[in-house]
């Protein structure tokens, strides 16, 4: 197991290292050369233990992350004008803490045990920081989560319910990430936060292309749609699809197109694509329901940069969508597949629908929506939008009922 | 496959069925003869269809529920002066809707799909009504969700964001009961509220004990702690594990002892175990944290009987837990072992500290915890118990989190 510097090439120690000590590239892990895990790990996306970096099974911090289902979306299928395509819904709400960022932490989190560990710091607009602190209770471990003051309540309670130290920064994400960064240092704890930061968390998110290319059979998706902040999710699709390809011999059949969704109030990366710029420029406000991936960049640009290079080399594109067309993607998924996503979580399948319904891509497609996470990390949204609960004037007013239902009397 | 009373005896016919038309008794699934399903369904407790009450693979509605991991809970196991034994958390938290009633709604669900269906109506104190709700949405089903007025904001979000109509119901669950049950009847829609009403429904628990008796490796445990209200997740882990046991040839071996778990504010259950009766009182006025399994059982007492003989015949037990108890199983569930659970969810594991340290189960036993609701469920008593969150005065201020860690000066 090494690093390598994904700039300029330079390969460095497997240490717990966060950028290219030469140019300041961001990191990631070659030839991880794992362990073999057997047992009720086999239920998790340690199944795939093997290719992940981490040395020795006792140092496997797991909730049994990963191995997440992937849906049909049947009803949602027939209900778009002139598409015969398939589409499927990579449901990472169940993932232990509610999101994908479980895999990440889960990683990042076993090999700061196998390096030498005396707590973890997390940046995270709330998710990220939920996963960290329920995977440092499990071993023991202090964990300080730092996050924007505007956090939605329900993911601070989570947070703090697993017993970490939370901390709130006035301002937007970028805020956190710095400070975390100059925590990390001072505390000397290990940085779990959840862009590019952390290579050994980078690399747990590839048992998402492992598993897409597992689910389907084979069949590679022509698109794949995913919520980008940052953007290690892409690398993580791409990266596991490219490695499932390689291994099975099917190289010859290309990994599908990654298509990148931002909300349209932070959309750095969605710009840059459609400037033909090779760079991406910091977002200057954020202002999106989507806090999950309100992240303006601000001073790691180059996580974006990166995310597009990925993006375009995977022949894929990038969409933006408005908090309306959020809900209404929340709404679709929520009533027509039973799936309760937060904002950042439907994105995916925002993108998708405005992107078929521009006949920008074809009518016959196969789909695959990253749903990331749970609709329980922001009720709020739902609360705002939902119908109406019902109170009971009195037990025998059935009519009324009927009448929410549009029943006709029997 | 048939239907019989469990007590009477009285065999009766597969169709949509809730009492024994001769004693009114609870009725219960015989020789089910599923069906084979294969593909992603192996993944989720439809591995399992073979012994299921549903005849067509067609007719299954699933999101993948079941097959939840069972955890080893170390840091607590060390945590419990004089323990030298095992405990499991199993972990119900990560199903679909967040909670074990997606087992049961998935079969009742499927099997009303199969015996056609207009809609389904569920009385719910929260759990139930989400999973039927999501359920429901999946295929396109009306769902009307009956549950008490005071059922916890994050539940009756839930349950609304799938798109279900909720009625609220002054008073405790046996109100809502009672109004499902009517509404039932004049709509002519399927029940699949989840006491021992709907026997499909009830059928599908029975997987819990498959998995737990795989998860154990044939290792049986010598406890399972279970959050009861009326108790079909009593039955369930003991049917599992006796048909898992009779299958394998292993049934020497003895189920484990079940213990049923109520809160002291509503423990009709216990109330008649420590009394020695053989029939369950509806318990008067219900009032504990635990929101799930707050029920009275007035009008269906029938169940908590039938509970109650299930619990002594596997040589088990009662033990009823304070709103304190629970909130310290809460606390070390999330703090010492990353699972967030409901008041409901840590009953179990609050109940099995209060025996251990009452000497009233050995030191060296073998314990499963269910947990069987997410702590999102109910996110105001973690708000209420949960560590402060810092706001930050200034970037500057370091020191102030370095007092919160606790830490000294490097």
């Amino acid at each position: 197991m090494n690093l390598r510097c994904v700039e300029c090439g330079k390969v460095l120690p497997p240490e717990m290292l966060y950028e290219c000590d030469d140019c300041g590239g961001i990191l990631e892990v070659i030839h991880p050369n794992g362990v073999e895990t057997d047992g009720a790990l086999q239920t998790s996306m340690w199944r795939y233990s093997k290719k992940l970096p981490v040395r020795s099974p006792d140092h496997i911090v797991s909730l049994y992350e990963g191995m997440t289902p992937m849906h049909r979306a049947l009803r949602m299928e027939q209900s778009l004008s002139g598409f015969r395509g398939i589409v499927y819904i990579k449901d990472e709400t169940t993932n232990p803490t509610g999101s994908f960022k479980d895999r990440l932490v889960s990683v990042a989190i076993s090999r700061a045990q196998e390096l030498g560990c005396n707590g973890i710091i997390c940046a995270s607009s709330g998710n990220a920081g939920a996963s960290a602190a329920a995977y440092a209770a499990k071993v023991g471990l202090k964990a300080i989560i730092v996050a924007p003051s505007h956090t939605p309540i329900e993911k601070l309670t989570q947070i703090s319910g697993y017993g970490a130290t939370v901390v709130l920064i006035d301002g937007h994400y970028s805020h956190s990430y710095r400070f975390a960064e100059r925590l990390a240092k001072e505390f000397n704890y290990v940085n779990v936060t959840t862009t590019y930061l952390n290579p050994y968390g980078t690399d747990g998110l590839k048992t998402v292309g492992y598993e897409l290319y597992e689910q389907t059979g084979g069949e590679i998706p022509d698109y794949v749609f995913v919520p980008v902040g940052s953007g290690p999710l892409v690398k993580g699709v791409y990266q596991g699809f490219q490695e499932a390809l390689r291994e099975s011999g099917d190289a010859r059949k290309g990994i599908p197109k990654i298509i990148a969704v931002q909300a349209a109030g932070c959309s750095p990366i969605v710009k840059a694509f459609y400037s033909g710029d090779m760079e991406v420029t910091a977002w200057d406000q954020p202002a999106t329901i989507a806090s999950g991936i309100s992240d303006p960049l601000i001073g790691y640009e180059k996580d974006g940069t990166y995310t597009l290079r990925l993006i375009r080399e995977s022949g894929g594109g990038a969409v933006s969508v408005t908090d309306h067309e959020i809900r209404n993607a929340m709404r679709i998924l929520a009533q027509s597949e039973g799936v309760l996503a937060e904002p950042t979580g439907a994105c995916s399948l925002a993108g998708f629908i405005k992107m078929q319904q521009n006949h920008r891509i074809s009518q016959d497609s196969k789909v695959v929506c990253m749903v990331t996470g749970h609709g329980y990390k922001d009720f709020k949204v739902y609360r705002e939008m939902s119908p109406v609960v019902h109170q009971l004037k009195s037990p025998d007013d059935t009519e009324s009922i009927r009448q929410l239902l549009c029943l006709s009397p029997d």
